[in-house]
């Protein structure tokens, strides 16, 4: 009988890996991931939440139209079975995110679910991209939402479990940024950006962290039809290194830009005392789920390599915020949901 | 702000509950799962088996072929993405059991795994079956098994673990059947079938568990093709009340048979003074996992109404056995598998 020997390190014939995308966990690194989703449910119990868990997959009506022409193209689907497989045609698909099947829940139990229902959920979703290095098309997301409550103290409670959970797993010199939808167009209202603009404009915005003011510049106008003015004035605010007290006086000329800063304050300060202030800040050029959130955003980052003095080098880690996406039937607006890694 | 009330219970409309076959688990029947799901990890490990964790799908190839015609079919298989989703084409599939990932990442893998390599995993699988009444086509496999040995310790390590396990899990009044797959071919050698006849004579004496003798004998007749005396002898000797003597006596006839008796005998003595004895006892009429069992084949079962006086009540709820199919690469035999529910 033939046996393994250890350390007789053979090539891994492709045909044995694991689908592209994915990955197979031996023990040592099982027992790490294990620990660390468990330090988390830990915390996420503390502060309320229950465990929610939903199928791998959904039917497919359920997942498409929720994520955007973009989103709809990276979901894995399902061929139908049997005489219907000739088809070719797909009735289900694999989740994208937590948040979609979340909804569907809470409208088929919301009769049985507490209200506030908070509910937290560590678990894979699948996602048809290409993957590039380090990214993966399955990959655990780790939910926090409140469902059924709009008080400002549930996007504290959020961001503050959040905390709690990133510091007992012990990631080093990670920040919580904070913004507000509301933020955001009142910025594109002081800037007289029309308001047909406006999304498609956030959309580049949003990718100030990965390409040059310059370039940013170029898309606003010649991709999103923004005034060369309306662009750089915008660009420069979001990036000057005094781009928090340029925006902060900007907001001045917009009544809903500046109950989006008020809505940024209360949260940093309901989260004072608990969160030292270099651990949370307004990041006015945090652009995020433009799709479903309505109020605060936030989202954590950690130096990946603290070397590197430039923030650019953050390694985005976790984006959430206030969303008021009802879910199908309940009427209850979402409070606050938060995705960690 | 409309607020769920609690207790307010509404029909939950069809568009809101889950896919056909799959669950929602809520807090309290989440929590439930995972406590029964780390009591048997903790004993799992406490037999020195390592987790393995393997990715929801696979390549489609690495899936088809593996379970016969019929398992083929019940395999959810994953359109493929952009340009070529029109296609109606798959090349993934979901797993269909952790049999075969494992086989999959015991070739990518071995030359860094323990030799003998005992796992196990507890993960969902999918099954694309009309699911019947309490059947799903999302549910929990709990697999153990030992690659790279073929010491009937093996066999007799994951009877006791998985014993242990339902033991610590409080299932009450279980039992474990043993077979072995040598002693069924002996049976069909003792009553000259003919060698071709075998297998499909096999499948059809599976069902006495669910089929009238008389129904499991005109099977085999027109079906198998057995001859009447063949097929009346069989299931005559499967289903009397001392089929155990019967069996032992027959099996005289065949050297294979009686070799099967032994290993079934090995394993009952291995695991005297563990188990107690009414929990364990051979059963000649056990077929199972023809595909790949080739040495023992054991099965646990508890009585799902313990008011009812007839076994055939019995819930079956784990089945396993010694299986040789040599994974991918690696020349190590398989020692031993079980799974749980």
């Amino acid at each position: 009988m033939a046996r393994f020997r250890k350390h007789d390190r053979m090539p891994s014939p492709k045909q044995f890996e694991p689908a592209s995308g994915t990955r197979d966990f031996l023990a040592a690194e099982f027992e790490r991931r294990e620990y660390a989703f468990s330090t988390i449910r830990a915390v996420f119990s503390r502060y309320g939440f229950q465990p929610l868990q939903t199928p791998a997959f959904e039917r497919l009506d359920v997942l498409t139209g929720k994520y955007g022409d973009e989103g709809d193209k990276l979901v894995f689907k399902i061929l139908r079975r049997g005489e219907h497989e000739a088809t070719g045609e797909a009735d289900l698909a694999l989740r994208y995110d937590l948040t979609v099947p979340l909804a569907r829940a809470a409208a088929a139990y919301g009769s049985q679910l507490p209200s506030p229902y908070k509910r937290y959920a560590i678990a894979p979703v699948w996602r048809a991209d290409r993957p590039g290095k380090g990214r993966f098309r399955e990959f655990v997301q780790c939910d926090l939402d409140i469902v059924g409550s709009s008080s400002p103290l549930s996007d504290a409670e959020v961001v503050l479990a959040l905390y709690d959970a990133l510091d007992a797993l012990g990631v080093p010199e990670f920040r919580f940024l904070v913004n507000s939808r509301h933020v955001l167009f009142g910025l594109l209202e002081a800037y007289k950006v029309p308001d047909e603009l406006g999304p498609g404009a956030l959309i580049t915005l949003d990718k100030l962290d990965k390409l040059s003011p310059e370039a940013v510049v170029t898309e606003l106008v010649t991709g999103r039809g923004l005034s060369p003015e309306m662009a750089r004035g915008l660009v420069d605010d979001l990036t000057a290194p005094d781009s928090v007290a340029r925006i902060r006086s900007e907001l001045k000329a917009s009544e809903g830009g500046q109950a989006g800063l008020d809505e940024v304050d209360r949260l940093l300060e309901l989260t004072k005392g608990a969160i030292p202030t270099e651990r949370i800040g307004f990041a006015p050029n945090l652009v995020r789920g433009l799709d479903y959130y309505t109020g605060n955003i936030f989202e954590w980052s950690h130096r990946a390599h603290p070397g590197r003095s430039r923030p650019a080098a953050a390694t985005t880690a976790s984006s959430a915020g206030s969303a008021a996406r009802t879910p199908p039937r309940a009427a209850a607006p979402w409070a606050s949901n938060a995705s960690c890694p």
